[in-house]
């Protein structure tokens, strides 16, 4: 329970209407995007402007009260479940494109605007913003940044790291800074800008984001090449990037997605393969032609069983079907899904994709893998049953021994989905103890009190993927 | 003076031949590629691998003695010399290049590599990594790394910042800390391999770095535009960008610059003219080829004086000469040359060239501006002599303005060459005192006693551009 002076002080820094303390409005915003994660906060606000947001953080830390600053709150690893209640900040209000500037190509934009709507935007300009996580229809700029989001055109475009270069944030005791500019060089001391993004509302609350814009690519191609050998399937990812080709999306899916996909959206696939690569590329139209054709010649080298080069739009369209379908598909098969995003070098993702086959094995559970063979990023998908204890423990021991996995393989606990709740138990065997003491560091350099998002990324006793019940 | 007891703890690690004490060796790395700044180490240190480097650390934090880390010592911020004393670590020998891996396109190398021979092992194997600072045939990876340099490529491709997705590193206290790895995604934790890049050695020493590769662009072609109007110059450079063609290089050399190079190289340039462009497109043969057409098209609509296009390699080198003779040709002029890297958002690229000119006059000193115009990181250069204390001082007032008028125009005090001693005292105006306080307690996280680059980018009572004397 909030305190009944600070409660007013929020009040009248927002207006009634925009901070709420009743059950409806602390339940709606007591999950987010992450299965079996709960925990209700004390009150919700609604800001409109930084001042406002400062104005609110000097009140919060005066009375030593806990904020988690979130947007839609699609991310999947429970970053914006408010673990130590307080207060959540919801930033829908500071939704506006502030500019879009064509002389340097930027665009300065509030952090509630939601991913698709400022992508739309930009493209009926002209202009490209590659990152492009799966959430974008929902997900807000604001949360991209939080969560450093990637998509499917990281291997080629990188993440959305890549395209923040300046940033307006709001310290913990209220106080506000700006980092980098629409500059595409800056280096006047610590780069801040890249240690905020990512860095889970952990550090600071961003107000306000000035990204890069790029030309978008003339033309573009699509084709599926489909394997009886995953190996087959995962030398073709790394014999065209020998090939000193970076295609624009390179996807995998293996066989037990691609029966679940085949089931669920009856597409003819071939239910035995062993892997299915989707791979675009964009670009001018005679370098997508040339890519294309060779990348063909390296499927049919490495035995690819069928091969689908798209003639129209319409025909990309329906190649792209088969991996858009794939979480759907696989969402529709029991009442949870866990998505991962084990990640590792390039080069071992077959080695990746069998031993999580395997390790699903051992434990007797359902685990699914696609995602980004490019960037090895990868998402093994468990189907299960939140109500089933049994199973739901044998899965969490699965994705553990898929963690270590990566690791060995010289990857990471974590590609693009951040740590949040769910990885924090395992981010000392990826960043080393040492690290982890770095980075506690830096917590305690911008937030003191630990007020910003308190209980993420460095655990304590933090119990993962569980109902947390709060008083 | 070092004490006796750390001295033979330090022989002992590297062996005597790699520890020195005497003049020479201190007075060689009092001093580094910044003029008019020096201070003599109390010891010299080579070490030759990341262990020995744990092991000095260890033994110099037990005496809290400071610690210098440094490759060639070709910045130009007087980042690496020895202000408080202490040891200087050179890192030459561990120069290694330990893998190429031509499946993940990533190098791994020790920081005392010598970036054009790193180049050139790289484009041997038909890849490419884009960073090129003009010091590269003498500057170290691990140089780079500290100064987050840039180059001509910088629009294009991006800094040094941007090919770095792994560290190895040692703390303060000996600890050794892996970030990142052979990944292009990895969420883990907050981004620590961007903050150590341009890091300025203030955080940890940098031990090993993996870099991201690139296929090589097929290829490249060379323009050079003149004009009489230097705001034409300017809007070709924004129309060119607004145009949605991000050429790989941008070049602009003022008027005082075209005529000191014109007097140095006799290139029968127009002297009369406002301002050079010079322009690269790189990539496969048509997209350059129609590129080159369309800059050519913006060049004419924007009324420059004179188009030359390379219709040879030969012909590029030469068009290349210009712009490659410009430090060469100002540095002749006067004993001393100062340097400067105010970069301001690329639409305003003209109001600074002015504003510059303005404010030299204003001062009775002489400063030629050339740089990337690209990406708007001008490089003011002022001769002088630094026997001249009158004059010295007037050319430091003059870069005090210099870099008030790059903040107002939305601009940084540093783009490419780092804060060190020399843009201490001017940090705050970019990044206020939020910002610095944040940026210390960084520093103190990482470094609580203060070791690592003592008197770096945090100003004290620093002195600029002086002989500062030790006893």
């Amino acid at each position: 329970m909030l305190d009944a002076a600070l409660t007013r002080q929020l009040r009248s820094i927002v207006g009634d209407k925009h901070f709420r303390d009743d059950q409806e409005a602390r339940v709606a915003h007591s999950y987010d995007g992450t299965p079996m994660l709960q925990a209700l906060p004390d009150g919700v606000i609604y800001p409109e402007t930084t001042e406002q947001v400062s104005r609110i953080m000097t009140a919060l830390a005066a009375h030593r009260v806990p904020v988690v600053s979130r947007g839609s709150g699609s991310n999947l690893c429970g970053g914006t479940v408010p673990v130590q209640g307080g207060v959540v900040m919801v930033m829908h209000r500071m939704n506006r494109i502030l500019e879009v500037d064509l002389e340097n190509l930027t665009a300065t934009v509030q952090p509630g605007l939601i991913t698709a709507s400022f992508i739309a935007h930009i493209e009926a300009l002209g202009l490209f913003y590659p990152p492009d996580p799966s959430s974008m229809k929902i997900s807000t700029i604001g949360g991209n940044i939080a969560e450093c989001s990637g998509g499917l055109r990281g291997l080629k475009y990188g993440t959305t790291k890549d395209y923040v270069i300046g940033l307006e944030a709001v310290l913990a005791n209220g106080e506000i800074i700006r980092t980098g500019g629409k500059l595409m060089k800056d280096v006047a001391g610590y780069d801040l800008t890249k240690l905020l993004v990512g860095s889970e509302g952990t550090l600071a609350i961003v107000t306000e984001a000035t990204l890069k814009l790029v030309p978008p690519p003339a033309s573009k191609k699509t084709m599926l090449a489909m394997y009886k050998d995953l190996y087959g399937a995962a030398r073709t990812v790394s014999r065209i990037i020998e090939n000193k080709i970076i295609p624009a999306t390179l996807e995998i899916m293996d066989n037990p997605t691609i029966r679940v996909v085949d089931d669920f959206a009856g597409l003819g696939l071939p239910r035995d393969m062993a892997a299915i690569l989707l791979i675009e590329q964009d670009g001018d139209a005679e370098t997508v032609e040339r890519d294309i054709a060779r990348i063909r010649e390296i499927c049919e080298f490495e035995r690819a069983d069928r091969i689908e080069v798209a003639e129209s739009r319409e025909q990309a369209e329906k190649l792209l079907t088969a991996r858009r379908s794939a979480f759907t598909a696989l969402a529709r098969l029991r009442p949870t899904t866990i998505l991962e995003d084990a990640t590792v070098p390039r080069s071992r993702i077959a080695d990746m994709v069998l031993r999580i086959d395997e390790i699903a094995r051992k434990y007797g559970v359902s685990i699914a893998t696609f995602g980004h063979a490019g960037d090895g990023n990868l998402h093994p998908t468990a189907t299960t049953d939140a109500r089933d204890a049994d199973e739901v423990h044998r899965v969490e021991q699965a994705f553990e021994e898929i963690f270590e996995a990566a690791i060995a393989l010289g990857g990471t606990i974590t590609g693009e989905h951040g740590v949040g709740l769910v990885k924090a138990p395992f981010l000392e065997w990826k960043v080393g103890s040492a690290g982890i003491e770095v980075m506690r560091g830096i917590k305690r350099a911008f937030d003191p009190d630990n007020l910003l998002n308190p209980g993420k990324m460095f655990a304590k006793e933090t119990r993962k993927r569980v109902v947390i019940e709060r008083g």
